[in-house]
């Protein structure tokens, strides 16, 4: 860790005046801080913002509108709330509704139950750092119902999004100085949660890369190179996975996931899987937990590997990432081990209370013999139907284009094709990646807001981008459109 | 940084049979996280949480309830919600409503406001990772009607909660190793999730003492002397203020505030203010902002003194803590430095919207000229005055006990009164604090849940508790003297 000069200046002067400069300045600032990257969000998001003002304030663009293909944000692209969800919602934030007849029943003893568990029977007050024990029951019995294996409630930490849960869960493991600092292995391409929190905590990023050609698979034979490799000069000691991919939309088959946790009980690897996606399953993909093959596996393995598996509210087929709503499963980690994790949380008080109830509808939605059963379902089957079309769709575009070659979207919300980009643009802007290069230009020419495959990861010398299937499907079919062209347009400009 | 054992072990042992040992266990996890302590939800909280369970299924005890007098949170207590702000919430979480003649024109009026910002007009979508912009400028014009000097929106970063901004916050500003580590200045007694996270991120805490003698005020020769002290063995560049004080209840005068920033200016400190409880002053107190103070003091000061300060949905008279909604503006702060903020705070992409939401009737409430004024007035005008007058009560009852002594509870909602412990007593239990074992054997016989003072700091030799005063007067009062009772027993016990 380099020191900078500020780090003397502001030691030694010490009743210096401040205005030569600020106590905390670029130079002397927290380096982990600074080596965070976040494309997602990152300079093309910031741009299509600037655009989306200079729009509204009248100025004159090749486009009306920006379209914001970057983030997988269901709800922002016009998707509607699931009714019953925010029925419970309503009545939990205002407790004088449930005198109301316009409300369904099961969505008033719904909130009942949930504003009885609740301090004061208020989802104001805080809650169990843990989560409210109710609805950690409650995320046990769906998690016994979807894998045919028992969950401990006592194993169910509610989170700020999966997000924060994933934080915490790495912090736990991030230890050692120098060649004995933990590595943490992570698919490339990945979310760049994964490799802004490693960053953040100071961990060593270990990077396996899937398997492009067939269909991003995740091969073993990479990941023994990658570990063998990490040896030299770190301490692996976790495996992250993300099933459904982001960005890469694979789903993997149960043989697979057989096999890497077979891998990670022989390379004594902590195993962290990513499973927000798990009901944004398409074509004749199936969605197998780690949990459940874990256990399928045997007492050898599942009284003995470590998983973390992670859900959320943000995706599947209710998209509402803006309640901040998630939880992770802990099995087999040390009970010295998981009292310091309750100890952790509880320094942040506990998740947001109005999140933790809508995960609490995700894993207890309407049932069969309720009054809002057939909505719930109708409107649950129209948005993954509409999904599935999409993934279809887009594959099927993108794989008609010269230079561009698309992978199937088997699952999540996103697709990530590869382009070819002509040499010539390889070093056309200085300094700037060409695939961000690329994304840049067709959001100023376009208006489509993208995110480069550098934000990701992607093999040395190819070029990606992801984009979400997520705007409404005629929508989706003029971004297709125009993308295609964009590129058809883009390598002619290059190779004259 | 000590390294364990079993770090070696888990390095050597590739391939070793995981039935040996977990991957990650208490001497291999990360050694910063087991220095966290947070005492407002530690061991006796725990232990209150299984004397509940116990009453319920229907063990006898001396008490029928437990009475949780360890935590801030209002509507736990019995607290009631502010109507408009639920009324809000509600129609926002369920927007078919907005037809609904039940709601006031000027709850809807708020409502179509803040969806019409949300992405697909939704609090289910993600925000701006900074925050809903419209939310930061009423954020902006509540700063500026609170101080008379401008604020700048773009200056404002919505939250999860105070906390969450204060970590981060704190994590820009943690760098160096060894001698050069930044050291955070924090008051003793301090409110733990300053401890926990300068532990979690291995900064150096340095301690400056309030003065119990004269109603914990802040004196600049104690600062003067925690900061020269600090010099010695790593850089202090921070100093963190709680005011209103937690857990000590005394609010600052401008006066002092100003010798804050003249200190802060000479040393070249970031200054950190928590003013959580700026609603919460009683008698004829006044709360000042570090804000206000700094930009009264002229341009010397206002426009160098880096200042970054903290406000929360959790207390005031709202008490609204399990929306998890807060902000903090930032003054002075290095525009290189700033867009690190931005980046960083986009990982987690955004904080919750419901508590934005929230946060956004908090600072702008309804107006004399809005239906819903008069209700909204008498409700927070009654919640403030209840717990001025708690305050007063619980001062006078706990300083006619011999041996409790209690400073005025001038704002905040808590009283931290030292107690005389015998001498005998503070050797009694291996290992436990005196302070500690005291609270343990309050909550077995009386079913009253504190806070022990070591979980706070306090001087060497002295004892304290933090107790709230949030519970109903009626109860408040029955609270007190069990304490008082149980104060005389408990030191006649050791007296013997």
């Amino acid at each position: 860790m380099p020191l900078s000069p500020g780090y003397n200046m502001s030691q030694h002067v010490v009743n210096g005046d401040s205005s030569c400069g600020k106590v905390l300045t670029l130079d002397n600032m927290n380096p982990n801080v600074k080596r965070v990257e976040y494309a997602v969000r990152g300079p093309i998001v910031l741009r299509a913002m600037q655009l989306e003002k200079e729009l509204k304030e009248g100025a004159k663009k090749p486009f009306n509108e920006v379209i914001r293909a970057n983030i997988g944000d269901a709800q922002a692209m016009g998707q509607k709330p699931i009714t019953f969800f925010r029925q419970v919602m309503a009545l939990c934030s205002y407790p004088e509704l449930l005198e109301d007849d316009k409300f369904p029943d099961d969505a008033k003893q719904r909130a009942r139950r949930i504003l009885k568990a609740c301090g004061g029977s208020s989802i104001g007050a805080y809650s169990a750092s843990q989560g409210i024990e109710c609805i950690r029951q409650d995320v046990s019995r769906y998690i016994e119902k979807r894998d045919g294996f028992a969950s401990n409630p006592d194993n169910i930490y509610l989170s700020t999004g999966a997000s924060d849960a994933i934080v915490t869960i790495l912090k736990l493991l991030v230890a050692g100085e120098g060649s004995n600092r933990t590595g943490v292995l992570i698919s490339i391409p990945q979310y760049p949660l994964y490799s802004a929190t490693l960053a953040d905590l100071g961990a060593v990023q270990v990077n396996y890369y899937l398997n492009e050609d067939s269909c991003w698979s995740l091969d073993i034979p990479e990941l023994k190179r990658a570990v063998t490799e990490a040896r030299q000069h770190c301490n692996p000691r976790v495996l992250c996975i993300i099933n459904p991919g982001n960005p890469t939309g694979q789903v993997q088959s149960k043989e697979c996931i057989k096999n890497v946790i077979r891998f990670a009980k022989e390379e004594r690897l902590f195993l962290m899987a990513d499973e927000v996606y798990q009901d944004n399953v398409y074509r004749d993909n199936e969605f197998h937990s780690f949990k459940k093959v874990l256990f399928e596996m045997g007492s050898e393995f599942s009284s003995t590997v470590e998983l973390a598996s992670f859900h959320s509210t943000s995706k599947c087929y209710m998209g509402e990432c803006g309640f901040r709503g998630g939880y992770v499963e802990v099995i087999n980690l040390d009970p010295g081990v998981k009292a310091q994790l309750t100890k952790l949380v509880s320094v942040r008080l506990c998740a947001p209370v109005p999140g933790q109830a809508l995960l609490d509808l995700v894993v207890n939605p309407p049932q069969p013999d309720e009054p809002s059963h057939a909505t719930f379902m109708k409107e649950r089957t129209t948005v993954l139907a509409n999904l599935a079309e999409k993934a279809k769709l887009t594959e099927e575009i993108f794989n008609t284009v010269p230079g561009i070659k698309c992978n199937p979207v088997q699952g999540a919300m996103y697709t990530f094709p590869q382009i070819k980009l002509p040499q010539k643009c390889h070093s056309t802007e200085a300094g700037q990646e060409p695939d961000m290069y690329y994304c840049m230009r067709l959001l100023e020419e376009e208006g489509i807001c993208l995110v480069p495959g550098s934000g990701f990861g992607q093999r040395k010398g190819t070029f990606h981008f992801r984009m979400t299937i997520l705007p409404p499907t005629e929508k989706l079919k003029i971004v297709l459109k125009k993308i295609s062209d964009f590129h058809v347009r883009f390598t002619k400009e290059f190779s004259e």
